[in-house]
């Protein structure tokens, strides 16, 4: 048993190779395995166990990656780990992590040992940890980084870089550095790179530049958008007045990027991000609501059908097609829906655009309703040898699909105009309107044209 | 009519205001409000329009711009703009770009254009362009920066810095400088950050640290899965023999990141990335294959359906609530399938805990299933009031719930195993499964329990 080389292994050889030590009972091997990975690497692989086995991993964590280890962990893996922890305990895992991090772990604790944590911590990082959790949980102030490198602009750049070498200022993640005036006002920002490669007499404001600042309120998902839509990977982040209070980096906006598209693509079913190894009651539970929303739209649908059962008494084939239209719209609805919410996230549908898409989705409807009304209505005369069966079918397919592409466009505008978040319920309603629609157009078609 | 502060306005309102400039036929305007955009803002400006207005809008855009911005738009959208350019065309938008982006435009174009093009460029550009075109298309060869800046590890940090003012190195991108000896081997990397911090005395040698190096033959997304997975944002590229052949930026990294996760979400619903503003045609035939494959399952549902016709036409009340047994179990089946997914694409689920998920899986059916079919029992036996008909659909829902969820964890499994992607499969193939066995079992029990 061997792993040749822990560096480019795919995160499933490593999570092979740890179930293989695991079962050795060998723990020293299992730490000699960890000493070898990224704390991120470390995270991942702790996030890969149900709750019970991931405690006995845990101790295996080297003592001086856990704390840097549980900042990355996501809520719940992080909870589960620290239920047991006494006030020492995570007194002595955050004691070299920055702000931020210490601020996340000690979201996931009772208040009264995040109090106790915070008291024994220096007076700088109280206060930082303070202005953090002071924000709203999804505002930017949140997220940032509240520690950062500041310069004034009538240095000269040789000046500034003895600074960084006296002080030990700067941390791998550092990408550029703030230059504010004697109000901790932000005036500019300078790349490292301009640090280095420029004319070293030069003063900073020569070189510095006007950097996109964020404000600290604003919703961490908007400043994304607004950060990825400028392929921006730092910004620093200044409060109402102006005043720099701290920075976004590459990691910040990477993360949050990925957990929105990540938690869209979730959300559309009704599961949760975290849901892979939480216990059997727990999931069960979290997708009920889902599954009862679901219900209820499938009742209506077999509410409708059941208005019609003297036409299907009559004529059991109707039975037999149903699903058939309900499922072509539900398809076709369901594309176009895919195609205008990545438009939506991407902020390319908005004011005369919307008619132009609008029109297209009714065309691309119709004109795939009627091939396919043919292609369904040829195999029902096959089949069933019923003109006026396949007449209602054909029908009842072309009506279906351009009212599900034209469902598939109208919904989530209506309900972003509504402010309702179309990722929640877009797909719902739209499976709603196309089994409503498919059911009723076809056994009311068939009602009027077949029913004795 | 004003855009107040261009730059921290959504991409929503940029293209709101972009579209009231345009109506008002003012070029000069747009060019004005395009120059103080980015080139990745104006890109995505240019995606947001049908081709026939695309046209106008691109003649708006700074002629100095224009490269930067062809090379950031997707391909469909760039060839809708390429469609008309000369050779002499192509070549002036090209004249300052680096060989990375050059070679993306000219994948675009004709190979006779292609050609031409590349006889007009300097020897250095034209010797990257043919190794970046040497690569197979998805290798990360063809998406690294070929140009990078290598030293020496027995040199000073001063020398460094000297040697890079000198030659002018480096660029707004630059987050390491690769180490190499003689033969061109990479030995290290090291980072701005230590280049300015450390003492400047000391040799490139004690401070680089050795990066995580990837092969320039391998797959892209094999790669920004390790790289994501190690929370690494910069890589050298080697090739077989360890040469260093130039670099991977966070841009690249994260370009495929987004890529990939958006892909998957796309493919799972069959429609292309880039559809949004294709032509009616173009879309309703890239949507036909799924809808195609989409009939077949749901002929194959009917099929099954009509095997059970003489239960359905003594009792019409069966085809009503038909559905709701398909619907419980497709939404069931959908949440194990999403969660899954997410888990394989991380690398979560492998050796050991595919059995212990399996488990979890089945009893998360089991138990929902109960607790749905005792729901869906009450509103049958109000609805109906049958008590034969209530235990049929309960029975039904309980098993169809059940075979869902693990089919959801068994099918992307089993898919993978075959080597076959289970994104671009695995929802169609789960919802045959949750059809077939929800009519099956659901008519079936009637046949058995109801039909004379």
């Amino acid at each position: 048993m061997n792993l040749d080389n822990a560096l480019l292994a795919s995160s499933e050889d490593k999570l092979l190779y740890l179930q293989k030590l695991l079962v050795l009972e060998d723990d020293l091997l299992v730490k000699e395995f960890f000493a070898e990975l990224s704390e991120v690497e470390v995270a991942h692989l702790l996030a890969s166990f149900p709750a019970n086995v991931r405690q006995r991993v845990w101790l295996c964590v080297p003592d001086d990656f856990k704390g840097e280890v549980l900042a990355k962990l996501s809520e719940e893996t992080r909870s589960s780990l620290m239920v047991d922890m006494k006030e020492s305990d995570v007194s002595e895992l955050t004691q070299d992590l920055g702000a931020q991090e210490i601020a996340d772990i000690l979201d996931t604790t009772a208040e009264s040992m995040k109090e106790a944590v915070i008291e024994g911590l220096d007076q700088n990082t109280r206060d930082q940890i303070q202005t953090l959790h002071a924000y709203d949980d999804q505002a930017v102030g949140r997220y940032m980084n509240p520690e950062m490198v500041n310069i004034r602009q009538n240095v000269t750049l040789e000046t500034v870089q003895r600074y960084i070498r006296i002080k030990d200022l700067l941390d791998e993640a550092s990408q550029e550095i703030m230059v504010t005036n004697q109000d901790n006002r932000l005036v500019g920002s300078l790349r490292l790179v301009d640090l280095i490669k420029q004319n070293q007499e030069a003063l900073v404001s020569e070189f510095m530049h006007s950097p996109i600042s964020i404000l600290d309120e604003i919703n961490i998902h908007e400043a994304a958008v607004i950060l990825r839509s400028k392929g921006l990977h730092f910004a620093p982040v200044v409060n109402a007045s102006g005043i720099l209070v701290g920075q976004l980096n590459i990691e910040d906006i990477i993360g949050i990027t990925r957990e929105d598209s990540e938690q869209t693509q979730m959300t559309m079913s009704g599961v949760s991000e975290d849901e892979l190894f939480s216990p059997v009651m727990k999931s069960a539970q979290s997708r009920g609501i889902w599954l009862g929303i679901n219900l209820a739209t499938a009742f209506l649908a077999a509410y409708v059908i059941g208005q019609f059962e003297a036409v299907i008494s009559q004529l059991v084939a109707l039975a037999v097609l149903m699903p058939v239209v309900a499922s072509m719209g539900g398809i076709a609805g369901s594309q176009t829906l895919s195609i205008i919410m990545r438009g939506l996230a991407l902020g390319q549908i908005a004011g005369k655009n919307r008619l132009w898409l609008f029109n297209k989705e009714l065309w691309v409807g119709a004109s795939n309703g009627v091939i396919w009304a043919i292609v369904v209505g040829i195999v029902s005369q096959v089949w069933f040898n019923d003109w006026m069966l396949t007449l209602v079918i054909s029908l009842a397919i072309a009506i279906n699909m351009t009212v599900a592409n034209v469902s598939g466009i109208a919904i989530p505008l209506l309900l972003k105009k509504m402010k309702i978040d179309p990722a929640l319920s877009g797909a719902v309603i739209l499976t709603t309107v196309t089994d409503v629609v498919g059911f009723m157009s076809f056994l009311g078609l068939a009602t009027l044209l077949i029913l004795d």
